[in-house]
């Protein structure tokens, strides 16, 4: 058993509180030695610090950190650490732009640290063998529903509307990642139109079509104002019949026959993150996969742009 | 010496015209045996084609064939060559989108042809002697002035304010493609605005800050309505003395001094790209730089949008 992975959490913020914090707890592969926060924070008795070069300069033993700060600025902080030699988990999406993120792949495999784009849902429960189904069959076509109260959801935080705060797309990325894991053929977007608040610099909604490199449609809808019932659903009609992935890739029915399922979806997948994490460490590999990313950045490319009522929380 | 390549020339717009057609005609490499376009055009005496299956059902020898289409078919086309076994030539931009033009790569790559993903401003005569100069020195900040009149240069195309026209960028990548070969690091995107006449979907102008991966800015000024003085200019500021890059590329100065120059731009930039095709289909391989392309998709995620006037011709 090799020793723990002395790892530094840097931006803590509800992710990192919901999700990081328990899931490092319950892995004995990690050991938490620090936080870095804009304002520092004290998390029991772990030492804190507000800048990751305070951190640096401590003289604590790190191998490893995770970076939960919001995507502006996490490709500076990412090529901090890399530059001093710790191995980087990213939430998503991994950088604030497409160059940013392969510059930081391109730094890592130079430095020799492992680096890890992570994307937390395709680590849903359904999704794998959803994966597994649909590579058997032909797709005719998909429906992706990704919609959600951003007021619930994100309270407050501004950021998310700024420019590189990808709006909708911080949730629609999730769909996205699931998209390009279950789909056997690559997405091209062929239709797109953004909505943005007259107030606001990122989308608030958006509607999608994609196809398929063999022709076939999927219409996306991506929705941050949505009241009452949320959908974080893909349907996928197929040559043998209908798949049903919901409530963000944890739920998995087939014909309307449910085939998987898990209790939380967050709370499965962030350890499932972190087990990854480990195992790209300890064998030395990278997974910077930037295809969520690219089609994100496809969509803006191609889009009509609708500016809409302004935004207030 | 070897057989020419039988190449067919897809799509008989402007460009085709201007400087695909004679720089085929002088390449001893090529010998150009059909022309393919929408509505079929006699180029002398060579067959003509409406569509790229009619032209494979003809039975004529096709080794390779050049794109010039607008870039939302392109990909479509690119496709369906790499598919026939036929070596492809991507006009600029590769595609009308990073998937699309990844997408092509990957096919190509599987099915053993040569993609080459052409950027004819890196072929200018200033753009190699940049790059070496560049190398040796610091950069300590740049302005790139890219400012043209689209009703001059494109009168009466549409499709390039349709969305993945790429509207301004159309040009402006032409600015990036030298950008990203001359300047030693990655450009990451920091402010962009973006303005969208009421009655388009592509950009008319923009302004944007990169800063490259030493922290230095580069300000960038692309401007679709420019009247009188047209300029394609890169200005950098360096440790070592000011280099001006100007004309598209075609004629640098150092501290005033001019240092190489070629008449005509696009008249050498063509037979360059051409040599570097045959070049490219010799050797069984292929080149596809979608760093321009990723600049592009970068400065449209990262925007702030300004909806301006109605554009008309």
């Amino acid at each position: 058993m090799s020793q723990p992975i002395r790892l530094a959490l840097i931006g803590l913020g509800k992710i990192a509180h919901d999700q990081h914090l328990p899931a490092i707890a319950n892995d004995p592969a990690f050991e938490l030695v620090a936080t870095v926060s804009r304002h520092g924070e004290a998390i029991g008795s772990l030492p804190f610090f507000a800048t990751i070069d305070a951190l640096a300069e401590s003289g604590i033993a790190v191998d490893a950190v995770a970076l939960c700060t919001p995507p502006q600025v996490r490709r500076a902080l990412a090529a901090t650490a890399i530059d001093r030699g710790w191995h980087v988990f990213l939430e998503k999406p991994p950088a604030a732009s497409l160059v940013e993120a392969s510059a930081l792949r391109a730094l890592a495999a130079a430095k020799g640290v492992s680096l890890f784009a992570s994307w937390h849902s395709r680590h849903a429960a359904g999704v794998e063998p959803a994966r597994a189904w649909l590579a058997e069959r032909m797709l005719r076509d998909a429906t992706i529903t990704w919609a959600e109260d951003v007021r619930h959801w994100h309270p407050g935080q501004d950021w998310i509307f700024e420019p590189g705060g990808f709006g909708v797309f911080d949730p629609a990325i999730n769909a996205l990642s699931i998209a390009t894991r279950i789909f056997p053929r690559a997405l091209f977007v062929e239709t797109a139109e953004i909505e943005i608040p007259a107030n606001r610099a990122a989308a608030i909604a958006a509607t999608v079509r994609f196809r398929d490199e063999a022709g076939s449609a999927i219409d996306a809808r991506f929705d941050f104002l949505k009241q009452g019932t949320q959908s974080w659903d893909i349907v996928a009609h197929t040559d043998g019949g209908t798949l049903t992935l919901s409530e963000g890739g944890t739920a998995l029915a087939i014909d309307g026959d449910a085939k998987a399922s898990g209790a939380d979806e967050l709370a499965s997948e962030y350890p499932a993150l972190y087990r990854r994490f480990a195992e790209l460490v300890r064998a030395g590999e990278s997974e910077v996969d930037l295809s969520p990313l690219q089609l994100v950045a496809d969509i803006h490319l191609k889009a009509r742009i609708r500016i809409v009522d302004p935004f207030a929380w």
